[in-house]
């Protein structure tokens, strides 16, 4: 196997998988206060894009990549959202 | 210019673009709890990969995208670590 096509796998791997921390750490901590919900929803548009694009030029490690950023990305997105909304729910009842 | 440029352009454009928000934040609020050190370690890795890939490609566009989304990232990164220390520096003092 070339090198290159290592080097492709490899980041392929990395932002791929870099957000599962991020998502253990929401549902470990349930505190999402620094994160940007306009990141993840530009960020999760973006990697839709990107599937759909894989899907057009028939690419399987682009599409597999970003069908699981997309889940994860989305995952991130979700909790986000749910969290906000909890602790606004919870201030308007006090 | 053929609709599946346009969805590569748009989907590098959105996931370039989308970490902007999230260092704006962290600036605005100096808050970065929720954030995850591990995730941004890892992804700027696996950018910084991706901009290897583009070099030996000498794929322009993937070299632009990946160069400013190392600075974006590489930015959260930085800013979550800097504060934390900061929080952790404080908390020994006091």
């Amino acid at each position: 196997m070339h090198s290159i096509t290592l080097i492709g796998l490899a980041a392929a791997f990395c932002t791929t998988a870099a957000f599962v921390p991020q998502v253990l750490r929401i549902l470990r901590t349930g505190n999402v206060d620094g994160i940007s919900l306009s990141m993840y929803s530009i960020f999760t548009l973006g990697v839709l894009l990107w599937l759909g694009y894989g899907i057009v030029l028939r690419d399987l490690p682009m599409i597999l990549a970003n069908l699981v950023t997309l889940i994860l990305a989305a995952a991130v997105l979700g909790l986000t959202l749910r969290t906000r909304l909890r602790v606004r729910n919870r201030a308007v009842a006090a």
